[in-house]
């Protein structure tokens, strides 16, 4: 439904870029769950990204939560988290609304809504209305580790530069969360940190591909057809701005594999049924298999870029040049990184409840 | 929600490889569609693959509408489609059902049903269930060729082979509609052929990729939070069995470009706004720029494989060795072709009424 | 989403009164419920009515279950629920199917598909559609006397004959379920029998009001918002052809009370809270809070009759006269409450999973 | 789904009676609607009801726009209202709030949330969370008002007072729009508001019956089964708090009539298809056959009374007195009237939307 998400656990997103308000409400919310307002702010600190590249639009960012909580913990009816506009400079928008500018969906958007959208900084397809996500991801993520559920994230490349697969998952996942710039090798960071700056001398930009483990996930979760963990998921992890691809395990790399070096065998490990390998990223016929899930999210280099670009008016229809002035930000990988994580911790909430109901959480 | 997808054009699918029958059901259908009865069992055919590549399974596959079909002409109401199963041989399934198949759902669904499940054949979980999915999205892909709207799929890669790249869209769609092996360049499918069959003599199996292109689909249809085009079509793809990848436009290559190669500049070209290259797959924020939409899938290799395999029993909680009998392909990529347009075709049905109603296709 | 309802527990209904085969999907279903076809069986021989009154079609309405029922369990995945039209006479419609009946669709079907519609015997519309209803909601009439949930219903008008009202729940649900004509009190059943004779001598018809209730819910279930329990059974409930009104508790009766009149006083019996009335009807703020769930249901009379009646032809767009021949029942609110108990018992499935999963009844 | 309504117009509640805000989201609007601030808040104040009957809870109600609006128009994009609570006395709840107050949700909510309700003022089951309802409904009522669609309700008996019925269905509309005492009778309308105040002089409180009326609605929109015109309606209007019966057209009266009675006939009239007596209420097979809608709803009386009643404590499960303090109206019906006319616009706008795409309402 357009601007909802899920089927049990659902998020309702709303909000412009320069409008009054952006925000979400999440329903079918187990009640009594604690809400680590704390933790919610750190997550959205972390989505600010490294100032030294996001030098951009700096926002208080202040999280309400105006419904569904009461005494610190939820009442199991829908919560609303709001953040208020605040940094939304009166620019004049006349000279360039009307044109297109090139990886942006400015002229989609008027196909879409036939010159009715709010063109004021992306309006509706701004970033920024990733914040409220990534808040009410902050409370899904607390959810799932409270049932001894993490998620991690790392740029696992940036052009030519590779990071390091991941070694010791919780080592890992714990050495991430501490991490503005989430990649596990330290020179792999200094190196992408210098391609990103170097980007940013040329006036260009930089895209990647994240690579997420979620360890923890019982078995038996997601379902054969249409809601499979990887239809879910990509359904959500494609809402982000710039995801452009969506795999699990070894994903493409499996289109050249035989099924002899595809296949996970099984063994029994510590009394457990056990994968030996991982290939198929801890999904079997859409359902998870115990192991830990792997999935690699391709993002495409932030559109906004300061070299002269041809475009359209997309009014006059005419040819027309465009030069992007203003805040932007060379790299937002860095950033997507936390939104990847908070719609994963979302969609994995509600798989949990489809197939366990809310008490799978407490009450 | 589980087996139904889709918001206002919607698909729910049931059956079991082994059961009285399969089918699907699909509702939002617009009233006064002319049913091409032959096109739906043509397709059939051509989702039964290459008579040398599948040996395994025969059925008549005879397609009955039961419902929501009156005079040659959709009546408005949901039409059922069923396919009964003919061909269930009385196999003893007692020595293997409790063992678990490495690469397929056997696990899973002990986890997920609790050992309800129907084991015979894969069950819900079968392959076959693709079938119905088939039978519905043939009408729904005469639905878009009525509206100027083609799908073409071939085989991008199988192992090291890499076929040509589309080249004149047109031409390209009509030749891939006449191969029963998709694949453009003609050296490249006699060595993918050979690449199959020398899989099978080992008693193995491959992989590969499937690029689509989708033409003539209009500009503005999708939406830019949660049902975007990618979101829509990925959540449908990734229930295809052994689908483990989907990108769009150029996908993972994005990742290593930089903004100023990956934005697709805009220029006035007969009129139109046009896209001069089409790196993001003709999706802009979710919704579709009027180009081509461009994406492609990875298809892991057939998990049925004779080699003897390691595995567990899950019922007793041993280890156990495994070497599958039967019937089964060394590949199933040219196959899974003719389901990916299918689902292609009924989601994209879903978008366009979303966007315009079903007047979009006629009453 | 038109033909589907539920939210957890879904049905999906398809069919036409003269087409192939009607049925039903059933999805949400918890893996290992006993399937009791012989009580299936019955309900739908029940949902035929007493011969003397329904001297009309007479088909065998065999269900076929083609899918998700595995050595006579549930196995989680969806139920298909088939039926086969037998006796669908090769009748000539060619003077009638333009002429509109009054109290039936058959203008309205003409404006909703635009001339499209199957118009044989009333299509989608058909009473004939609720017999798949009927079998669905016989699995789940026993997934809720699994669990100690016990449905009654009977005709508590006609006319001016009025039933008695239930006195001993359990003994009274007890009582009608053996009864075709589900009348509590004996001589006003006779009455009733002897007032639809009367109607069918006049070539008329007649309705009534059904008076249903539930023991045995659990206090808890239900939303707030929207999917209250009210809300919830009167989506359901009113796609039963002939029902137009829909009550709960004391229902229009409470508009004449007071407020401490209407309000259920709250006592401890038993260590349990119990409300000393029930004028809410077992509900409160949309939840059921324990008591007995209580409501009644508006049955107009049967709009077949055999009175010469004014009507247009929307065709040629001329008024024109009327005479229904063929097969008609002087009453069908004896045959309703069948279909009615089905919808409410597939209504509270859904609401008591969505509050507890599916693991409330068993696996 | 819980707190959302809709199928492709849908309207997601938050809030607490003492919480922060409340507020809707309103998603899937057309883009270019004009929004009329003004009449919101005409609509608000009419929901305050009369000030003689109402002393209780002044809030200023001012509906904030957090999104979705831009240069007074519909963008297209979800609309979300938000309402901030000023007037949330912190009243010491401390000793009432395990009481089970008679006809309220008290008792329900513990057995729902376990406990983790925000019990102060009713919570989320206050009648105040409507208020972002009718802020919502305003935008629906100047959509439909934009097609011709008219929407007029008044209270038709309260007690034993009769309203009379609509005659000139354009006169009495207007003329309601106009009365915060929505009554056509004048004499019937003082003796009412007499009624409530001997009402409230005894510390008790009154219902009634509330009669609507449409006119306007196209043939041909709603769903023969499930979303049937009447099962849309009823599924909202029995959201709304003290609403226990909803019945179409002639409801309760048609299970006492003949076939021959309740059957309406059609004629030619004025080139178009009429009925010529509208027991139906404008709706058959569940869609709209271009008649007025006419429906009734049951509105009990306020559960908050003065009077001494009997209860328990749900925490020390043991009975107690309760006499309720603090500020109440003894009667809602006639604000009730707003909820319901706008919840009928957000339904119909919905239903409009599924048949004919957004375009139905311009862009």
């Amino acid at each position: 439904m357009k601007n909802t998400i899920g089927n049990c656990f659902t998020v309702t997103l709303f909000g412009e870029s320069h409008g009054k308000a952006i925000g979400c409400v999440l329903d079918g919310v187990p009640s009594g769950i604690e809400v680590d307002e704390a933790f919610i702010a750190a997550q959205m600190e972390k989505r600010k990204g490294i100032s030294s590249i996001s030098t951009a639009r700096r926002e208080a960012d202040e999280v309400k939560i105006l419904s569904g909580v009461f005494e610190n913990r939820t009442t199991g009816t829908p919560v609303c988290f709001m953040i208020e506009n605040a940094d939304t400079k009166s620019k004049d928008y006349s000279l360039t609304k009307d044109l297109a500018r090139p990886g942006h969906a400015d002229y989609t958007a008027e196909m879409r809504y036939g010159g009715f959208q709010d063109y004021r900084g992306g309006g509706h397809f701004s970033g920024r209305i990733t914040a409220p996500l990534v808040a009410a991801g902050a409370l899904a993520i607390s959810m799932l580790k409270s049932k001894g559920i993490e998620i991690g994230t790392h740029i696992s490349s940036m052009g030519e530069i590779k990071d390091r697969d991941f070694e010791n998952y919780a080592e890992d996942i714990k050495a991430l969360e501490g991490l503005s710039m989430p990649v596990l090798c330290e020179k792999a960071r200094a190196e992408m940190l210098a391609y990103i700056e170097s980007a940013r001398a040329e006036g260009d930009s930089v895209g990647g591909t994240l690579a997420t483990v979620v360890t923890g996930m019982p078995a038996g979760v997601g379902e054969p057809w249409f809601d499979s963990v990887e239809g879910m998921l990509s359904h959500g992890l494609f809402s982000i701005p710039g995801i452009k691809g969506v795999s699990f395990g070894r994903g493409f790399g499996l289109a050249a594999m035989k099924g002899s070096e595809a296949n996970d065998e099984f063994r029994i490990k510590d009394g457990t049924v056990t994968a030996v390998t991982n290939n198929n990223g801890g999904i079997n016929g859409g359902i998870t298999n115990g192991m830990p899930l792997e999935f690699t999210l391709a993002v495409k280099p932030t559109p906004s870029i300061y070299k002269k670009q041809n475009t359209v008016n997309f009014k006059t229809m005419e040819n027309a040049d465009l030069e992007i002035k203003g805040r932007h930000d060379p790299a937002i990988i860095h950033r997507a990184r936390v939104v990847a994580d908070s719609v994963t911790a979302l969609t994995l909430c509600d798989l949990l409840i489809m197939r366990f109901g809310t008490q799978f959480f407490g009450k």
